[in-house]
């Protein structure tokens, strides 16, 4: 079996952008290019999509200059796809490749992009054809197994923290109740980012509601009046997909008491993303249980940070735009190693200062299932985040702005 | 009439935080303190709140370091108030500056904080007691009359023309109709700089609506149909406070039309700050109209920007903040030149390179008052803003960050 096999090489993106999804699409590009047995360098437009259209890039040519600026560039520079590929459809991808002599695969992307990378592997492997797959994670909600964390995860948890840190100072000055709605359907790690901010234990956000705690909206009430007693303010974070203990979102449980509707898409999902819906109807429940009169009327106001804290431009992770480069680059120098497939991981040596270290992962280990925020990261009331979090997410964000108090 | 009068000095700051405002106090804190004149230089707790529960925080003594943190915080180091003083209200205030001997008063806020100022240094010329009275401006909404621009607003241009940048790359990669609702009830100069990171003719946002046009529903659509077919995508940037002929709220209009509920403040006006009702209603009403189905259903997305483009931290405006500091330090340089009031206003000398001077001008050409966008800042079918618009705001913006594309 050589180490290099003669054919080209495809490149695609997939599910929710990052802010750094292109630096590990631009680690990929620069370490391909030297070996003269890839032939073209293609990207798929749009992902699975993309391949199974025969719309592909030529990436071998581009310059160093676009190169890098494509590198800090948010979202997915090839186009992305929420496409979930099927077996049949992963034959289409498999024809494609044949058709085309594409002998190496990279596919960036979550949980399901390693599925359906896991699928074309195993069709090319009963087919007897040699192709070289590898997943490169990627993904704000930081959920995928194996890996210590995910290239796109420490962006995404820079600009919560920034956010919740200047709007903190926001209520400070202006105070009341505030709700802010972080993105996350399943896993709260984005939402605990809130956190990271903190200078002391006046600092919002005092509370913090994740999807892995069950949610209780008379809980939730007597924390909010509990913190606003204490402090004349209070301001909270709260995933998008809270559920209460039966696992109905709490949009849907607050429609029904508020008398409200909620949108959902076309499989009858509640939809969360982009939409002011759980902010909005959260706020309106405080109002309704905490509310006051005239004078001592209580201000509460809502925020859904949504799509921003995946694509806000200029503001990405240092630590994560170096990691999503090196996760590319290794995914290539593996895939250049041998007839070999896999995902990359990165661990993270104990003890020490912060060090990452990539290695290969099996495909199957990460495809399909999630990872929940470990029970230690959240406090024992359910409310609020541990240190143990901030000390894992803290070198994945980087440098912080810092805040000054008169107040 | 002596240059420099005995007393004490009181600053405050007033409505809507900016992510600069802590500058302006910064710069009259350090202009202050070298005159020994000045005994005690007081900020108050909550603007014209403070002043009247005599709450005043010393300000004399802070160290460099503390000052220079609090300079790059964002919202309002001393806490702010919405409160609209009367002249009922303004003679308390007088009141207590008679007590505590103040003689420099500084109040840092929009065209309200202008008018309270005028209020009490009308009541003190009355008097015959000497107070030297400046508003230093601040507003994100830029809508103060007289000057070039104000303090905060280049900052917050900055956070909306950055998010404008990766979200447009984010339906490039996701394509369908995204609709961004931007702060401003009744002038779009911040949904205006939208349109600064644009690089070229395909970039978003493709349509900008502001509350200086009337907002018609049906051309809406045909615009967005338009360039969706177009283009395969269409980002929209939406001020808070479009309204249609009537002055009718644009979200009120779409809540009868999608038979909905909106939500109204205590006056009755439709809340729209940090809630996602309008955006939500736009986007419910094109699924509704340009819809599709199946493979062909459009994906419409919304997101409302909220309190994050005023308190956002760590992102502010070099020039900004600068100008910010400046008009706070000419305030108290004004101050203390003679028995004079009045308000700090920028010029721009024009031809040449950006630059600003900072003079006196009249606290009644500012007080209540707003300013719109000149009509020559948007475009004929007052669906998008021109190039004269950009040459006015880029320089107040400073650094963007730089796009790659593949496609």
């Amino acid at each position: 079996m050589s180490k290099v096999i003669n054919g080209n090489a495809v490149i695609g993106q997939s599910g929710g952008p990052t802010a750094v999804i292109n630096q590990s699409l631009v680690g990929l590009i620069e370490t391909l290019r030297p070996c003269t047995a890839i032939e073209r360098i293609l990207g798929a437009r749009h992902g699975v999509r993309g391949i199974v259209a025969e719309e592909f890039i030529d990436l071998r040519e581009l310059d160093e200059k676009t190169l890098e600026t494509i590198a800090d560039t948010p979202a997915a520079a090839l186009g992305s796809t929420r496409d979930k590929p099927d077996k049949e459809y992963c034959r289409k991808i498999f024809r494609v490749f044949e058709k085309h002599n594409v002998r190496y695969f990279f596919y960036i992307g979550g949980n399901d992009s390693a599925e359906a990378a896991l699928i074309i592997n195993d069709l090319a492997k009963d087919s007897g054809y040699e192709l070289r797959t590898f997943h490169i994670p990627k993904t704000i909600d930081n959920d995928l197994r194996e890996t210590d964390h995910c290239p796109g995860y420490g962006s995404a948890a820079k600009f919560v923290a920034s956010a919740f840190m200047g709007d903190d100072r926001d209520v400070v000055a202006l105070p009341g109740i505030k709700i802010n709605v972080v993105m996350g359907r399943h896993a709260g790690w984005l939402t605990a980012a809130s956190v990271l901010g903190r200078q002391d234990e006046s600092d919002g956000p005092h509370l913090v509601y994740v999807p892995e705690i069950p949610f209780s909206l008379e809980r939730f009430i007597g924390d909010v009046s509990e913190v606003y007693e204490r402090l004349g303010r209070c301001q909270v974070a709260v995933s998008e997909g809270i559920a209460d203990e039966d696992g109905t979102p709490i949009a849907e449980v607050l429609a029904l008491k508020l008398g409200k509707e909620v949108h959902r898409d076309e499989y009858g999902h509640v939809q969360l993303s982009g939409t002011g819906v759980l902010g909005d109807f959260l706020a309106d429940y405080v109002k309704d249980k905490l509310g006051g009169e005239g004078e001592n009327k209580l201000r509460v106001r809502a925020d859904t940070f949504g799509y921003l804290q995946r694509s806000f431009a200029g503001y990405a992770s240092s630590v994560d735009k170096a990691e999503a480069r090196m996760a590319g680059r290794k995914a290539a120098e593996l895939a250049l190693s041998g007839d070999i497939d896999g995902t990359v991981i990165f661990d993270r040596p104990e003890g020490g200062p912060y060090e990452v270290r990539c290695r290969r992962g099996e495909l199957k280990d990460v495809a399909r299932h999630t990872r929940e925020m470990p029970r230690e990261y959240i406090n024992e009331a359910g409310n609020g985040i541990t240190e143990a979090f901030r000390e894992y997410a803290m070198p994945l964000v980087g440098d912080l702005p810092v805040i000054g108090k008169l107040m």
